[in-house]
């Protein structure tokens, strides 16, 4: 599939026992060459090495629909004189007949034992595109349900964790910035949507402000990235309680 | 265009004296009869009859483009071997060639006096196609620059307000709730959008678990949303700091 790829390395003996884990990288940027490219590389290349099995949801090369619709359901609506995005998408779900796209995108997460979000933050967020990723496939009765989410959440076996480059500096997002402090926006993401889902999180890759930094900072926080995955699957998830967030 | 109506109203005389007021309202929902279709229309109505301009658009019936691509520009990229969305997009913004969907919002956003944001909250925030708007629309150049950002933001004449339903209750968006305190969600797109682009924010629309209670319940909120627009210009707007969120 154009856009997705996968790289599996062999070694033998394995670090860390970590034979056949499998990592999703859900990756928003237009740029192969960009700081998110290299950072996405870095991870390809690292788990790669441990011989984990690395899948690479390249959103803009698969050019995915970030628009929550009815072309999502490929049978009969639930309801068709009233549209409910998040009923129907829940039928469509049990009933088997959710959009292809879709589908492939959960079968990657169902086989995941990690997945990394890689994006350049967007509006003290991410792109719309991976939005559209998380309203799509992120759907009733694959990824929770009611009362299975937060801690019972269908994905409460595996891990996630959201890697991402910012425009401004640490200080403009410290408690005495302009932005505030990095923490707040995380909760949206950390604990809205992956929390919800049942995910581990493990603590967020911040890479602050790559473009205003010089050739060799780039390097130094790429080669970070890559060596923190080294020791990834012994770190312990973060509590992802307000406290975290706020205090 | 497809998905955008005007609606005017003259009357004599005018309430509060508010002749020639414009409301852009940026409404993302897929059907009509919903909670969010009535509270939109409900604006439209109010505004309306109070001599307002009122434009919509109604971002999935003009299929808004989410996806921040190099489609966005119609001119010459500042440098094709390496794509930054950001630098083209400002680039594009001053030399007059970004794309004819974007300009039209923009010169939407440049008439209004208050932009409404109305939509269902999906993963603690804007639905992608929003998003979408909002990653397109606010470019540097037309909604900030540096240092015109924050208080010194370019729409800093301007007020906005999100208006928005949840599918829980208040209960569990409170700071006992498993969701957490709903003002936590609201930091990044009031602060890390409105604020950050110099809009004056005024307190937030939350119609609360509509799909979970009776229509007649249903009526109330959208007769309480009606009511508070009609003194919508005597309201103060919120002081967008971290204690109003976090504390």
């Amino acid at each position: 599939m154009s856009g997705t790829t996968s790289a599996r390395m062999e070694e033998d003996p394995l670090p860390c026992g970590m034979t056949g884990k499998r990592v999703l990288i859900v990756y928003a940027h237009q740029e192969p060459k960009s700081m998110n490219g290299s950072l996405k590389d870095a991870a390809v290349m690292e788990l790669g090495n441990q011989g984990c099995q690395v899948t690479v949801s390249d959103l803009y090369a698969m050019n995915f629909e970030p628009r929550a619709t009815k072309k999502d359901f490929e049978g009969p609506l639930n309801n068709s004189n009233f549209f409910n995005y998040g009923v129907e998408a829940h039928t469509a779900y049990k009933k088997g007949f959710l959009s292809s796209d879709v589908v492939e995108e959960q079968k990657k997460v169902r086989e995941a034992d990690l997945i990394i979000f890689q994006f350049p933050l967007y509006w003290f967020s991410v792109p719309a595109i991976m939005k559209g990723w998380m309203d799509r496939v992120l759907c009733q009765g694959f990824a929770f349900d009611f009362p299975e989410c937060f801690d019972r959440g269908f994905l409460q076996n595996k891990l996630a964790l959201i890697s991402f480059t910012t425009g401004g500096d640490a200080e403009l997002y410290s408690k005495t910035g302009l932005s505030g402090d990095i923490k707040y926006i995380l909760w949206p993401l950390q604990h809205g949507v992956l929390h919800f889902c049942g995910f581990k999180v493990l603590a967020p890759q911040i890479s602050f402000a790559p473009e205003y930094t010089s050739e060799e900072k780039r390097k130094e926080m790429v080669a970070s990235w890559a060596s923190r995955l080294e020791t990834i699957w012994k770190e312990k998830p973060i509590n992802c309680t307000p406290s975290w967030y706020f205090e």
